[in-house]
């Protein structure tokens, strides 16, 4: 079972015949960054349309088990999600709106600050701040991950506290490693393994060592 | 001259009519507090219509010699206003939009943290974000006026600091009066009142003592 972390990259049929062969089961593949609610609602639109055209090696994962149906019938499984909040903007109910569209992992910042947290650019990090810790609840209850790429250090440390689930940091490195605002301190990381929550590596150039750059 | 530095009732000609035969020369009118962009710039042609409708005795006022005519001509001046900076959400050339459509007051935030600075009632202010600096700059250049209601102590000192043009608290007490999370420290006043900013006192009765409350 191989399982990427996430993904960014516009997609083609000839990529998802790519990731096919090379044996993937299953992908976190991003929707949005900034796009608003309804352009945020059209991109669900749009991914349907294209897991439903590519559906000879694609399926569309909305539970953990269905991955294991991706493995069964030699597919691609597709989870959705949003590398920010700005979709739900300053409305709650749209965090459940969006998860019965099939919204299953959101970033709560993405670099800048939201309404709901601050990002790992601003000069200072709120936190989790009141509304953020209600959404975090919110997605506690459906089922959708908490995704703290792209967050300041201070929100990776509130949300993996406040959060009743296991959260994730789908696509950063550790600073020990190399030394990023993007990257994460090793105490958080320890926080995170403490509340048994998931980090995906990530070989974005400016994560990496530079002599590890392509 | 007579100016309402901040008025949210909910307008109706005989409440016009009131105002207008107490003398007032202007009024800062709350349009929205937490609607979106959509709604905020329906809210604008609202107004346009409530003004055109009751022009005998309202004008809509774009500049401040704007105020002048109001009063040689016996009507109210009424100043658009938004409470809170949801209308533009993530795009800084709305702030443009909003102000050819005569808006000219925008809080940075309204209790509630933005992404463009903390809220008052935040348990961890972030002071003004790399995303509020620009929108302050925007503002300045246009010429509409931040307003610092609902900010946190460390967005009002970021702000007033920020901004090459005077800043205002339209409606708030100092604490030294009565303490309060929505007044304001009397540091804060004096920093404000060093760059030639504008304080509009408030009679809202949690701003008030309690002996003071009708």
């Amino acid at each position: 079972m191989l399982i990427d972390g996430l993904e960014y990259v516009n997609w083609n049929r000839d990529l998802f015949e790519k990731a096919h062969a090379a044996g993937l089961t299953a992908i976190h593949a991003t929707l949005v960054y900034w796009e608003d609610t309804q352009e945020s609602f059209e991109k669900m639109n749009y991914w349907d349309d294209l897991i439903q055209s590519n559906n000879d090696i694609l399926m569309h994962v909305k539970k953990s088990s269905d991955i294991l149906v991706a493995k069964e019938t030699n597919k691609i499984g597709i989870v959705y999600g949003f590398q920010n909040s700005a979709p739900i903007a300053n409305d709650i109910f749209l965090v459940e709106k969006f998860f019965s569209r099939g919204l299953r992992f959101m970033q709560l910042t993405y670099n800048n600050q939201t309404p709901l947290a601050g990002g790992c650019y601003e000069k200072n990090d709120s936190g989790v701040s009141r509304f953020g810790e209600m959404v975090i609840e919110e997605m506690n209850r459906l089922g959708m991950i908490v995704d703290l790429s792209h967050a300041g250090r201070q929100t990776c440390l509130d949300a993996i506290n406040l959060s009743k689930k296991p959260v994730a940091i789908s696509h950063a490195n550790p600073n020990f490693f190399h030394n990023s605002i993007r990257n994460i301190d090793e105490d958080v990381l320890k926080e995170l393994a403490n509340k048994n929550g998931f980090i995906g590596l990530s070989v974005y150039p400016y994560h990496l060592k530079k002599s590890w750059r392509l």
